[in-house]
């Protein structure tokens, strides 16, 4: 085994690392009375860095969040709603968003352009802006410090999620104990290129915000990147993090000693939620990993795996706990990718089922119990070259199709 | 109305044009007693033409076919089994498309490269040879030149299809009647770049192979191309069109006055096949049309239509006849091609829900009316430029994921 770079904190959250209170309520965005307005407070200005959906229609908060980013890289605050993702709302949501972050800043004491706004949920209608800001003006007297305010922060952000997804991970950096810890929520409309989901980072590490800004879009690419539940690709998805530097090591740059345990830390963190959001997928009972080695290039085995793990025939089957790998060969001959068709290998976990293109034979049985389990892994050797790269998805099944057959009603 | 330049025949199929004649029967590769053998006989060597799957692990028949029609462009007659895909079989599976070809060449009495060879169904397993060659035996025996020949062939072809897909049109070159028919197979792994299905044209047209053979090619990119089902794109996929040239018109070259309605009826037929495929597509209840305009090209428009066509978050929304335009919108913006984004209109059928990127409100009881019918039409202009393309696909369903999630079982 490696060095142990980082430590998991279990039961750790965004609250977690120094400096940091999150909160949340129901304003009544939601037809439940489940949160949907949520807020991470830091206690002094934290260096910050966000990435951003690409898809061309990206909803009014990411304007607002962009532009206070852009001002000096630096939050105290981020703001989210769930249950209306205030997209494709012309110049009223343009505005909402602005008094949502105008409200937040005067409610917090804070400078607008020290606060973030998210927003997740329905495209196209106008928010209830009497209830959004109802809700703000509560909120200052719900941020907690321990463990329920990132748990009532999480609650908040979640749209069809079923679960809270967070992470968490200690470290040392100039004999300082570092922490980072983030939150996301997915769970359909999820698909590659920072058009995954919400995400929210916090560290009370010290950092820059450039370093951190290319850091975390280093690492989105490995990990939010890597999944897709449906293909779709939402237009409000973003990731913010925030560094509150109170943990007070030397400032990180790519020299420093300790910087590739904080790469590491984050890493973790980024992965670990990502692949709670494919878990999480609209509809899914298990999470597909598929790992593909041996290609051209580290682009050409991201591109292999993306295709495997959103093929909707290899979801299914996968739901169905059947080992057809004869779809998941198909997907690779797809991908646009260069691929030599007499040299393919696929495992489904430790099963072999096909060597240099050529079907193995295996125990029907072994195969099944094996996909009957929570998390599928698929294997795939491309003996070329040494690029290599994981996706992960989830199976496809009747409650994707409820869930999305009906949203809006 | 402009010019009528064909005519469709009811009841018509790949046996209506003149020398053709066509049967199918059950050898057993299916489990069922339905038909998995069949085959089209030209009574004359007729000039052909094909259009083959991108994908790039081809099936051994593709390779058989190509041959076959690499040596003079001419064929006499295309055998099909269905319930076995013959891919990914090794060198076996090579042998066993080559054993089929001579084999059906010995019963009709021809030579083994006027026979082009097709199959569909499970990927990785080896033919059952024996009941293959049995059936090879008995099938001169079912030729017919009727209606009934042509039925028995289509349902020879078919998967998991739940009808039989054939259109059939006349048309007039040089004053002689010219028919054009086509036979074709979903339903799965449908996805646009000829990785559609099986498709098979016949027609009495005197047309040379390389002049079929770019038409095939132009229409195939409007037509089958147009078509996605679950976006997975098969190992197996040909389009194989063969012209008797028994209708004794004058040869069709670019340059002749009726090369245009010629034109015109085999892209209805492809059309039609196409659109058949779409409706009948694993679990679909309903046929979607995406009609693009504005866009800054005929090719942005193709991809954005086939963007939205694919989205499995539209596909879900358009079963559960819910009017959820951002997810429209949200295809359009990922599909990667040019969009202004203030400048969109969404039409529902009729039913306009967008204009010009902003909302309209519309009687969500008349769009759900509108909705569940069996045909929903999705209508989007950029207002950019004069791209414009049509896409077909059909709605996402239980059924979908009840057929995907056991299909080898």
């Amino acid at each position: 085994m490696g060095k142990q770079l980082f430590e998991i904190v279990e039961g750790g959250g965004v609250t977690t690392p120094k400096g940091f209170r999150a909160g949340g309520l129901h304003c009544g965005l939601k037809k439940t009375d489940r949160h949907d307005l949520g807020v991470i407070l830091c206690e002094v200005p934290a260096t910050a860095a966000a990435v951003y959906t690409t898809n061309l229609f990206q909803a009014a908060p990411l304007q607002v969040t962009r532009e206070a980013l852009a001002e000096d890289g630096m939050l105290r605050a981020v703001l989210v709603n769930s249950g209306n993702a205030n997209a494709c709302t012309g110049a009223q949501g343009d505005a909402d968003a602005k008094a949502m972050q105008a409200n937040a800043a005067a409610a917090l004491g804070l400078g607008a352009s020290q606060v973030a706004v998210a927003s997740t949920g329905v495209i196209g209608e106008l928010l209830k802006m009497d209830r959004v800001n109802a809700g703000i003006e509560k909120l200052p007297g719900r941020l907690r410090s321990d463990a329920q305010g990132s748990d009532d922060f999480c609650q908040a952000i979640l749209t069809t999620d079923l679960v809270k997804k967070v992470s968490c991970v200690t470290l040392t950096v100039d004999g300082q104990t570092v922490t980072i810890a983030g939150a996301a929520k997915g769970s359909g409309m999820i698909h590659p290129n920072m058009a995954t989901m919400l995400g929210f980072v916090t560290t009370d590490a010290k950092i820059g915000s450039p370093l951190l800004q290319g850091l975390l879009r280093e690492i989105t690419n490995v990990s939010f990147n890597m999944i897709t539940v449906d293909g779709d690709t939402s237009t409000n998805d973003m990731l913010v993090a925030m560094a509150s530097g109170l943990a007070e090591n030397n400032e990180l740059t790519r020299e420093h000693p300790d910087y590739e345990a904080f790469a590491a830390g984050l890493l973790h963190v980024c992965a670990e939620l990502a692949k709670a959001i494919a878990r999480d997928g609209e509809g899914a009972t298990k999470l597909i990993e598929t790992v593909v080695v041996g290609a051209d290039s580290n682009e050409a085995a991201q591109a292999i795996a993306k295709t495997i793990i959103g093929s909707s025939l290899v979801k299914s089957a996968v739901y169905g706990a059947d080992a057809n790998w004869g779809r998941i060969i198909a997907a690779v001959g797809r991908a646009g990718q260069p691929v030599n068709v007499g040299t393919v290998d696929i495992r489904l976990g430790d099963i072999v089922v096909l060597e240099q293109s050529r079907p193995i034979p295996f125990d029907e049985e072994i195969a099944l119990e094996y996909l009957k389990g929570d998390t599928v892994a698929i294997h795939v050797n491309l003996n070329m070259g040494s690029g290599q790269a994981k996706a992960w998805g989830c199976d496809l099944t009747y409650d994707y199709v409820r869930i999305n057959a009906a949203y809006r009603t």
